[in-house]
């Protein structure tokens, strides 16, 4: 078993590659759920929809979020009726968020998603870090935002000036994926909003230790390949660099993969890491995306 | 100011044809609420939102449900995931619904209703009967029925031998409306289960008693037009013919409209109200409903 720790957009890019080369059955998913939260009356949990989708061929992976040519209608209909809905959720992907609320009351997130993955006819088994709410608040130049209303309202633009989140206890099956997998790949998503989350549940730390453990820079030279990341290192006077992501990671890291480009870094990084691969860490086609996924897997077996 | 009283399909009729003849902003409608429940995670108003799309041109009146035209992406999705939706819920409609749900929350239903309806760009007072959260329960011959699993589930198919309902307070507006009409308009809907609740709350018989009312049959021969009214009536032990509703409005109406096939039971009813009007209540195109409805105007000027 390999367990992969994902947040919504890095990671899923490294697991399109990892289902071609790896038996999707011997595959368990930890995903973040900080961000998660209401929307028009439905529970958005975006990492985890996006991981969902991505597992059963449907995500628009143009956008990292939502299903492929889904359709609108009633999120359109809902801004001429001048309830404007922060996020732009498609028809498809309504259902999805419907089924889960519902799912959800019943049985808790992780067995909901749990459904819903065998609905989806996906093999390989998806856990939320969490069935708790949790809740984070970005402190920034222009007030305390809401990390939806930061990404989205506000484009990413505020300068953000600290990170707050709460704590919340792992889901059923977290720290026992953990333990009982031959290595754990942590994926190149925003260390800060989408790993530190799962990094900081009970016994998760503990058990990577004992667990051989790669991760995926998502930093290259001084900047994140997608998303705000680089902000939240800066915010939390983390290095933006694969040498700053590396220091979140050095308690339990075995092998540091970084993209050719910072291969300047490899030596201060041995400093920090056993083992640092340099390798093309730009996932931009499939071929790519397995390339990173068999050198990762190479380096397990 | 003329005020009608509606269910979800014979008055919504009377009201296309009615809406050409009278100034909208002349039109306060109380729409029966006692079906409203929860599906998929919002609030189905159902008649309430028949009255909105009628009043906008945008009903399905070949169902008297959903608006024309409507797409079910989101409603077939959630089949193929395993979770039926008992109500089908169109993509435009479950915008309404989703708006309607949420202002709810923070306003009430009443005044929810207000905001969609000017949304909507309706010039009529809509006022759903209450804000409070009604249930409707149907004693059967297969055990007990909600009223949904009843209509749709079962397709009004079981032998009804009860029907409880609870007793809710009106929504602020309700009974001044009656009292500040020239004249209240009891379209052909279920006496039963769409009439007898608005008749039921506090104020409102005795408002009528002081207002001109007139009223249209829904039952001619001994049968309804449309649903399961003649099942309700049977089950109350009411006659189910004209005579039979005459008798559910005796203590109020002044003018009771029937159709030209019931001409027979003209003599009999002038014993139960002072006017009797016959002529066609069969309101199969525009014309027929804008006939009715000037037939009705007619008696009130």
């Amino acid at each position: 078993m390999i367990t992969v720790l994902s947040g919504g957009t890095g990671t899923p890019k490294l697991l399109q590659g990892l289902k071609e080369i790896v038996n999707p059955k011997d595959l368990t998913i930890i995903v973040n759920t900080l961000e998660n939260d209401y929307f028009s009356g439905v529970y958005v949990s975006a990492d985890v929809d996006t991981v969902l989708y991505t597992m059963s061929d449907m995500i628009n992976d143009e956008f990292w979020y939502g299903v492929k040519g889904d359709t609108f209608i009633t999120h359109e209909r809902l801004c001429e009726l001048g309830c404007q809905e922060l996020l732009r959720i498609g028809d498809i992907d309504r259902a999805t968020k419907i089924q889960k609320t519902q799912l959800m009351k019943k049985y808790g997130l992780a067995k909901a998603v749990e459904i819903q993955a065998e609905n989806m006819g996906i093999e390989s088994k998806i856990i939320p870090m969490s069935n708790e709410e949790s809740d984070i608040k970005l402190i920034t130049d222009i007030g305390e935002l809401e990390f939806h209303d930061f990404l989205i309202k506000h484009q990413s633009r505020p300068e953000v000036l600290d990170i707050k989140f709460s704590s919340v206890a792992p889901a059923d099956g977290v720290v026992d994926a953990i333990k009982n997998s031959e290595a754990v790949i942590i994926g190149p998503s925003n260390p800060i909003t989408s790993i530190s989350p799962i990094l900081s549940l009970e016994g998760v730390r503990e058990a990577l230790k004992d667990t051989y453990v790669v991760a995926v820079s998502p930093i290259i030279g001084s900047d994140s390949v997608s998303g705000p990341a680089s902000k939240f290192m800066k915010a939390l006077d983390i290095e933006v660099s694969s040498v700053g992501v590396a220091s979140l990671y050095e308690d339990f890291i075995d092998n540091f993969i970084i993209d050719d480009k910072d291969v300047d870094k490899k030596q201060q990084l041995n400093q920090i890491v056993n083992k640092v691969t340099v390798t093309n860490t730009i996932m931009n086609n499939l071929g790519a995306k397995k390339n990173l996924a068999q050198i990762i897997m190479d380096s397990i077996l």
